[in-house]
């Protein structure tokens, strides 16, 4: 079972994550929990590469650093974990690429599923919760955080972000499920329990 | 103007760019030397992740990193080098990509030609000397360099990189000039100054 999270920073993902997983291991299962980009020494490398302030970075290399590693992490702990047996939850997958490099910095929406496709080999989630909060919610909840350099770009390409997490969950109907994140945290994870209960029980039959 | 080297290892690119500027900065001319991957701060970092022999790369990992370094020179380094009126040489550049990656490790062609023009947006070396050896004087002349990861792919690998190379050259007749690197250093050099020559006349008029 492979399971990603979605959505603009201060969503509560990583919150949301920790908790199905601790859920999920009560349960007896083996997870993998991973960030993107990230989870691997390699692609932590690429994300410091990502995240330096120093560097100004281009949309196009954005992009490629972002799916280098991603390809990396599909190949050596994705796949190999999902083969095993293990559920995979992953902070952002490659539908926040299509939101922040296609929808936000727009780039080619074409050329991005190609990379996509070609990064995670054709793995994709089984289920995406995207967890959607307004802007003002975000900057609230990110107002304790130091902003790197992603984070630096301004309302209207979060504007932007936004519509295309929605246009995403719009396009992909079985597989995103859009939760109001605003509400608390226990709602939220209530909300998402029932579903991944109800996927659990298809995979046994 | 903007040249590119391309051969397997051993070929003699790095002499021969050398040669090179130090003949066109005779000429009064400000040349801008670059090795691909490498080139910038960012790139090197790139170049030190995709030879790192511990991290074991799968080839669309490799690509996608190769691209990410191709990007991010090609927009801070050579494009605006040529806008003010520079040379360029690269060592290596995208047609190393597809011999390598594409010829060599058998990713798609087609996937590999969308990479390079969204990494270079579109920008592409008036000339590339493609200085061609065989296997055994590659092997001859590398035998006192320590071997790094991807040069320890084997003489298979070689073998379909030299036929990637010979296509490439083929199929771009108008831009590729193979040249016989079996030969010595200064006949080398002749030739290649032969042709930079024409096209500084050319450009000139």
């Amino acid at each position: 079972m492979f399971i990603s999270f979605e959505g603009i920073d201060g969503s509560g993902k990583s919150t949301q994550i920790k908790l199905l997983q601790e859920k999920l291991e009560s349960f007896g299962k083996t997870v993998v929990s991973l960030r993107e980009p990230g989870g691997t020494e390699l692609s932590e490398k690429i994300r410091e590469l990502l995240l330096h302030k120093d560097y100004d970075l281009n949309s196009e290399t954005e992009l490629l650093l972002f799916e280098s590693a991603r390809a990396y992490l599909t190949n050596t702990i994705i796949i190999p974990s999902l083969q095993s047996g293990k559920v995979v939850l992953t902070d952002r997958f490659f539908d926040s690429t299509i939101a922040y490099q296609g929808y936000g910095r727009g780039l080619d929406l074409d050329f991005i599923d190609k990379c996509n496709l070609f990064a995670t080999q054709g793995i994709e989630p089984d289920i995406t919760f995207y967890l959607k909060i307004n802007m003002n919610t975000s900057n609230e909840r990110r107002i304790m955080n130091t902003k790197d350099r992603i984070e630096k770009s301004g309302l209207e390409f979060y504007q932007k972000v936004i519509s295309g997490f929605d246009n995403i969950a719009i396009n992909n109907p079985k597989r995103v499920v859009t939760i109001n994140a605003e509400n608390s945290i226990s709602t939220i994870h209530d909300e998402i329990m029932e579903i991944v209960n109800k996927m659990m029980v298809l995979k046994q039959n």
